[in-house]
């Protein structure tokens, strides 16, 4: 559930840089197109300086009023007075790829913590593309093998950036088979609601408990509340889980879901 | 749903031929152990010779009575009568991997292909690894992008070889990502289950309408007679589909499910 009044933009990777550009469009529009002011984070990014000019540029031709990037390489910049300053005015924040452990070690606790909630509460859009959806999260999926069955130990979890809680998020995910270590992480605690995003894919949270899809590819959701057995607590970590009854539903643009009622929306 | 008196040994490819071999083991005991006729099947291997020769030695070191491997490359060669006779004295047949569309399109209607349905009949055990077991099931899938959303143009669907009704192989599952194909073929109609086998792992369907788990990984069932929503009809071949309330189960080795009454079935 979305905890303030702000919007979330949670794409799965590889988004759309050279056609319409569908997601990167919406996420300027839902910040104020241009009237937007736009603030990069490369934090989990290796190259931070190449990833961010491309997304300057690009946001920039997109029509966002203003584009700033912000290079946090560690915590005592995430602190620094001047670099919360220049995030506090954003309407619109964009966390690039990467390493998800980077955002939140460098990141969490630190004033700009503070301050990327304090936007997000007062209305801001955060958005963020592979490991920057990720850390969306209140727990997130470190690391994990792709293309496996589900084992305890295939899925590593860390306490995300919470800006959207009660779900963890998987991306790249149809393109990386990664539905085993989404079910390896529902699977611990089925009151999380597992959500796959695929590349070129995103969901909107809108501030409600609702989200609604747009991209190319789809939204998996794995709802594990009606499972009726498993050996989970029970299993070495190397071994396969056995679930049974996991609901799940594909979604692709145009589709939504209530995380409340835990049930698909259908196009209106 | 099975429909002989015979078993099943349906392989989701790379079985274990190092150590235990228990998937191997468990075809050769349910054959007849010392006493088993075994017959390997070459015909979807682009390297028969090879694979026959592989299987035989590995069959005869797991204690197997007798091994014959029969090439059949093209339909004349499955329509000799010599061919015929050497099949029907098989206690378990064994369908190497390779290529699924070379079983059916070279044994489709053959006499090769009688005598495999009586010897099924009869009580004989039928194997297949990999494209060997994606040929067991009436509908086959013939090929579809792996780590892919489901879409109506990335599942090619086939006639198989029939000795499991009702239900859809794939194999490779998890390791190739292969939900979203799976998932595309029970869209067409939901009534088909859908049975995908990790590698290194088998279904064991015993005659009656359930089967049993064995090897290191799982079998994902996915049961989509509870969709209450899809596009599936409508959507463009290219479109990803939208699907809601499927149901799955994970199960690994000592697990098993109730086809007649979809239910899956827990270690006694």
């Amino acid at each position: 559930m979305a905890r303030g009044n702000g919007k979330l933009v949670i794409i799965g990777g590889a988004e759309d840089k050279d056609g319409p550009c569908e997601i990167l469009q919406t996420f300027i529009t839902l910040a104020g197109g241009t009237d937007a002011r736009l603030v990069v984070l490369t934090v989990a990014a290796g190259d931070p300086e190449d990833v961010g000019s491309m997304y300057r540029e690009l946001f920039y031709q997109l029509g966002a009023g203003r584009v700033t990037v912000l290079h946090l390489p560690d915590r005592q910049t995430a602190n620094q007075k001047s670099a919360a300053v220049q995030l506090g005015e954003a309407t619109g924040i964009f966390f690039t790829g990467g390493d998800q452990l980077r955002i939140t070690s460098i990141l969490g606790g630190t004033k700009i913590d503070q301050v990327l909630h304090r936007r997000y509460d007062e209305g801001a859009v955060i958005a963020g593309t592979s490991a920057g959806a990720a850390a969306m999260s209140a727990i997130m999926i470190v690391e994990g093998a792709s293309d496996d069955a589900p084992k305890k130990c295939t899925t590593k979890l860390s306490p995300g950036m919470g800006f959207w809680e009660k779900v963890v998020i998987d991306q790249h995910f149809a393109q990386r088979g990664r539905t085993g270590r989404l079910l390896a992480a529902i699977a611990q605690n089925p009151h999380i609601l597992g959500v796959g995003i695929d590349e070129d894919t995103a969901v909107v949270q809108n501030g409600k408990d609702r989200f609604e899809v747009i991209g190319t590819q789809t939204v998996t959701v794995l709802d594990g509340r009606g499972i009726q057995h498993t050996n989970t607590s029970i299993s070495e970590p190397d071994e396969p889980l056995a679930l049974t009854y996991v609901n799940m539903h594909i979604l692709p643009a145009g589709y939504g879901f209530d995380l409340d009622k835990r049930q698909p929306l259908l196009p209106v």
